[in-house]
């Protein structure tokens, strides 16, 4: 092992002593060969003899290239002749490349024209590497070819990868099938196709100053993998990287901040208005049990507290401390929290990187590191925690309790979380507003709401991500745990920069996060209200136990339109097996349908959809259940709804727990319905046929990606 | 043009006189070459040395394929021999398939051997033909090769097809930008392609016995488009196609079957429960004006009107009647409808095809086309028509008086739709459930609605188009003058048949509805909701007049999520002069952002949403606004609300008429503000980022199709 990292280590320093951002063919031919990474035969002429013997030894056709640390674009310099068939050939083509490449770049150094093995046939494929700047080293795979390059079809994951994620690329582009033969095609080896992968995510993680590498086209058939073309781009000044304390120091601090014993308001007012007012009357009215000092210049007494000058007047701990002041005067307040050995201060306060004031911002930002305070904000709303009756914010006092988390990189996506939450009552455990993210950011956030054991979700709302990869490593561990649901905004911007390499090109920076949050078993949201919507229901529903998913429904037009919010969510619709249909069929009129969906038809009492539902229930082939009802007066909606929350309890009483989702089409009344059954554990919609089964569907997919399906 | 078609007849009259359903590779050619469509040189040998002539007169390198009625498959057969390079090679490759095709099948009739010119170089295209149940012709278009057969990626127009449709296909495919030359590709010569598109639409369409057709490949390239293969499978027996009545008499018959001057009630009731009761308690207590007949076998009167045994009895004249009978009686009293020359029947009562009565409801359609009745359902619960204060339905009545028509063939799916009316306050002209659509069906309405001053727009929820080109052709043309939203369920289902052509197994059944739906100029919902809010959203926004999009926002992150939704929703953001950027400066804070989304910051006070939506409005160069509002204690919801209609009216009155949607991300408060400017002309969503400029989006695509933009 020791050998192949010394063998490229050997290669790089050469190249960083000849001052130069690429390798030489020859020299990415090395580090292949280093890594066990399989290139065609090939070797090194530096005269039209050698070319023509060396052809002869490697055999015909042969590829043959300039070989010149001054000519990066061969093809363009007319430094490339394919197909060569024989030697006399291979000589005159030495001689014309020759030639080519003076005339393209006169004083360039040309070590030798490389001839190489030519490899045709199989499907050609592209591995890659870049270095994103959130992200880090990330591998690449896509097909070779120019359409592919038009239709934008390439996967990533986080290097290094492991054999079975390096084997989810090559499923993961929209043309997989090309891989196992299409009309005759040959079926590609796949555990060779991704061998390379796994090893040239290994290369770029070991080597962080190879900053771009292409293999392209790599050869793929079902004999193996062949690199015919090798491209490695090294920068030897890498950025640095983000600070990040260790996990265990995030959890201590995060515990004292999120559930302090002591809360100082730094700039608390008794002035109606005031920003420190308010955050002062949530605190109170909020009902946090905690100790409370308002900080103020000049009061003795602020809302019935003593008041102190300084946080350094305070006699007892303070765990955290919220800033209510103007942005000029945080750095001092900051450095008195961190003299007072505070944990964490809630910012507040706007006029930093997003006015323009990227040199406050760093101060800040040095004051926390040297006295070790974690930094919220600048620039939130601040945050709730309600297991604690916490509401540090200047916004309204939020009480609802329950276990989702929620957190948002804006203000105004805050401002809309606690009103859809306080509308939909749903229960949340905190709230927390990221701003500038000078400091505190969602992996700070996952690893405290990790061991929260008041929370059971955790649903974000981000721009960006400051540290890519310290997301994805903790969320790939979290999301086993609980799932985590992220609305990345910013998704259709120009995010993809010019890049000089193949793989840096087709990089959408957009796929990246989609693959990214796939690989973490992070649930997408498309949008706000989908965030808000997953955080209310994939808590209240229980984990499937399969993928067998069943349509029950009243409405035949519901069923179909149902069917299809499953496809379009990755849900499966169970085959309905003999017996099993025969046994709804029982329960329904003979012009019903059964099999999936089973329409029980429009005109049916209560008890049809009782003892249909009752079934689905109970037989254990039957994993998840699916609810359309059609408002009738013999079914009237009300009925409906107390009809399904009985069955569900009697149901589990009897050890049979099953997620089931709810569609209501009616009149007005079912909007009732739809409320009951929600806050009775089934997630309902009126008028909507999409809703339930997207819940359903984001329920599915974090059971999967924690391993539990 | 009469030259052309004779030549085709002549031959097809050949083909079904041998009683084949495909055309010979030679019969392909004529007919190719009677319409102008170019094929490679070619010609048949009958032994090896004219292969080898015949091949020379070509020019090298020639493809030689097996000429044979009983070989459909003749690569499979070993019948095809490319890259043919001289003479001599060319007789040896006559022996060599001909010995394939006798192994292949002993007994088949050989004709010959084609030797055709070998066409290489350019992109391989396919365009082709197919016949569907409900669209009839189809003319297809997609790359050639394999991996655009994995991707799926073709599409279709119905043909006959013009030029600027034609052109619209070779844009219409995800990887199009192909067809500009990629990487040093060659640009190819489209007019040439579009022409081989036309003409093969007009074929299919001159010849509807054509049932498929492939010219796989097609090399097209800078000098034009040359089909190297052509397949042509015929079927002279086609299917009739449905009933459809001369458009003025629909126009007739719908008039007074939705603006009845007297309604027939048969099956009244005077008994509560009945369908026959409800029916008569929404006609009188919708506020119907027109005459009422209740017919019932024995009772004098029902709810205080007269009532007959049967509608022959009654004197005056009956425009429509509503059936609230049960299934076996409808044919009776159908017949006595008829001989009162009674426009159309409403016919609620379910049991007919949706329950295996296949044979009831051929019965009822044969006294339906006999009478010249039309027919509504069966298995419905009836329509509304509210400006005649018309309830001819069983539901709860609707009274919300508006501009959106919209129908569903499902009664569920009709009654989520009035429950989402009611609730969103949403004015309706008409809601009509279309059932089985044993006669009336979505065109028939589009055709009334179109000239129904009441109705601007139409939402219709559909499973199926039992006439699918009727419908398209309708469409069309209504779409020009009122947008037509369409919820297709069944999108989903595994609804592409297998077909014996390469064009046909493409064909994905969806994918025709969404080529043709564009075509159509009609707007395609993706879900209930979405439709629902469409149907209501549209018609309150005025017709934007240009594509520029401008985001003004509170909330930042509100900005870019909203610029997210115009990309997905095919919004244009304009790009801001700078002297509309430094005006917009003037009214925000120095640290807000101009550009585009104007983040004009979350402090600011009304003013600032109301300076800068003004300039917005009365700035030429903005066609449209999306605003984001963050709620904040500076300019609390309501505040801001009632300030943007004030700004709206005012500016309105000025002659500035821009479409304006809202996003609103704050507490409760917002879902009032929001509901208050929807009434007020500005649609707004509380907790969404996405409906508004969905709603918005919508908007433009009608203009855009109705040739407003």
């Amino acid at each position: 092992m020791a050998g192949k990292k010394d063998a490229v280590r050997k290669i790089l320093d050469a190249v960083k002593a000849d001052k130069r951002t690429s390798l030489t063919a020859p020299e990415g031919k090395l580090v292949c060969d280093a890594y066990g990474i399989p290139v065609p035969k090939e070797g090194l002429a530096t005269s039209a003899a050698e070319a023509g013997k060396l052809a002869a030894r490697i055999g015909f056709p042969v590829v043959m290239k300039i070989v010149s640390p001054d000519i990066l674009h061969k093809t363009e310099a007319g430094g490339v002749i394919v197909g060569v068939a024989d030697a006399k050939a291979a000589q005159k083509a030495y001689a014309t490349i020759l030639a080519n490449a003076r005339k393209y770049k006169a004083k360039a150094r040309i070590e030798g024209i490389q001839i190489q093995q030519m490899i045709t046939g199989g499907t050609e494929v592209i591995v890659g590497a870049i270095t994103d700047g959130s992200f880090g080293k990330l591998v690449a795979f896509g097909l070779g070819g120019v359409l592919v390059e038009v239709l934008k079809d390439v996967t990533f994951r986080l290097a290094p990868t492991t054999k079975t994620e390096a084997r989810s690329m090559l499923e993961g582009i929209k043309a997989a099938e090309m891989l196992n033969g299409v009309r005759g095609g040959e079926k590609v080896n796949k555990a060779a196709l991704a061998d390379v992968i796994v090893k040239i995510s290994q290369l770029v993680a070991d080597f962080p100053e190879i900053s771009e590498l292409d293999l392209n086209p790599i050869f793929a058939s079902k004999a193996g993998a062949i690199a015919a073309d090798v491209r490695i781009v090294v920068d030897f000044a890498p950025a640095a990287p983000r600070f990040r304390p260790k996990e265990a120091d995030i959890v201590k601090s995060m515990n004292r901040i999120m559930r302090p014993d002591a809360v100082a308001v730094i700039g608390a007012s008794a002035e109606a208005g005031k920003i420190g007012n308010s955050v002062m009357k949530n605190l109170i009215n909020g009902g946090y049990k905690g100790k409370i000092y308002p900080i103020h210049p000049k009061a003795d007494e602020i809302l019935g507290y003593k008041a102190y000058k300084s946080v350094k007047d305070v006699e007892g701990d303070i765990d955290v401390a919220v800033f209510a002041i103007p942005a000029p005067f945080v750095a001092g307040a900051l450095t008195e929290c961190g003299e007072k050995k505070i944990s964490g201060a809630v910012l507040i306060p706007s006029g930093f990187a997003e006015t323009g004031n990227v040199e406050g911002q760093a101060e800040i930002q040095a004051i926390g590191r040297k006295y070790n305070i974690r930094l919220m904000g600048p620039n939130i709303y601040g945050f709730y925690y309600t297991p604690k009756n916490l509401c540090a914010t200047f916004c309204t006092a939020y009480d609802v309790k329950g276990h989702a988390a929620l957190s948002s990189q804006s203000g105004g996506i805050g401002m809309a979380i606690i009103g859809f939450s306080r509308s939909a009552k749903m229960g949340v455990s905190a709230i927390v507003g990221l701003g500038n993210k000078s400091d505190i950011d969602e992996d700070d956030l996952l690893c405290f709401f990790e061991q929260d054991d008041n929370t059971h979700i955790i649903a974000q709302h981000c721009e960006d991500l400051k540290d890519g990869r310290a997301f994805a490593e903790v969320a790939k561990r979290v999301s086993k745990k609980k799932p985590i649901v992220v609305l990345k905004a910013g998704r259709t911007s120009a995010g993809a920069k010019a890049a000089s390499s193949h793989t840096g090109a087709l990089a959408g920076n957009d796929k990246i996060y989609e693959d990214v949050f796939n690989q973490s078993g992070v649930i997408r949201a498309r949008s706000l209200r989908q965030m808000l919507e997953f955080a209310r229901g994939v808590p209240v529903l229980p984990t499937p136990a399969g993928e067998n998913v069943l349509i029950i429904t009243g409405a035949g037009g519901s069923g179909v339109l149902l069917s299809d919010a499953c496809v379009d969510n990755g849900l499966k619709l169970m085959s309905m097996p003999a017996d099993l249909d025969a046994a709804f069929r029982k329960f329904i009129p003979p012009f019903g349908a059964a099999g999936n969906p089973v329409d029980i038809t429009g005109g049916e009492p209560p008890i049809t959809y009782v003892n249909t539902v009752k079934l689905g229930l109970t037989d254990e082939r039957i994993h998840a259940l699916i609810l359309g009802y059609w408002h009738t007066i013999v079914t009237p909606p009300m009925v409906f709804a107390r009809n399904m929350v009985e069955v569900k309890k009697e149901m589990e009483a009897k050890g049979f727990v099953k997620p089931m989702v709810a569609s209501l089409a009616g009149d007005v009344e079912v909007e009732e319905a739809a409320e009951y059954l929600y806050q009775n554990g089934i997630p309902a919609y009126a008028y909507s046929t999409e809703f339930p089964v997207e819940v359903l569907g984001a329920k599915y997919k974090w059971a999967r990606g924690a391993g539990l399906l």
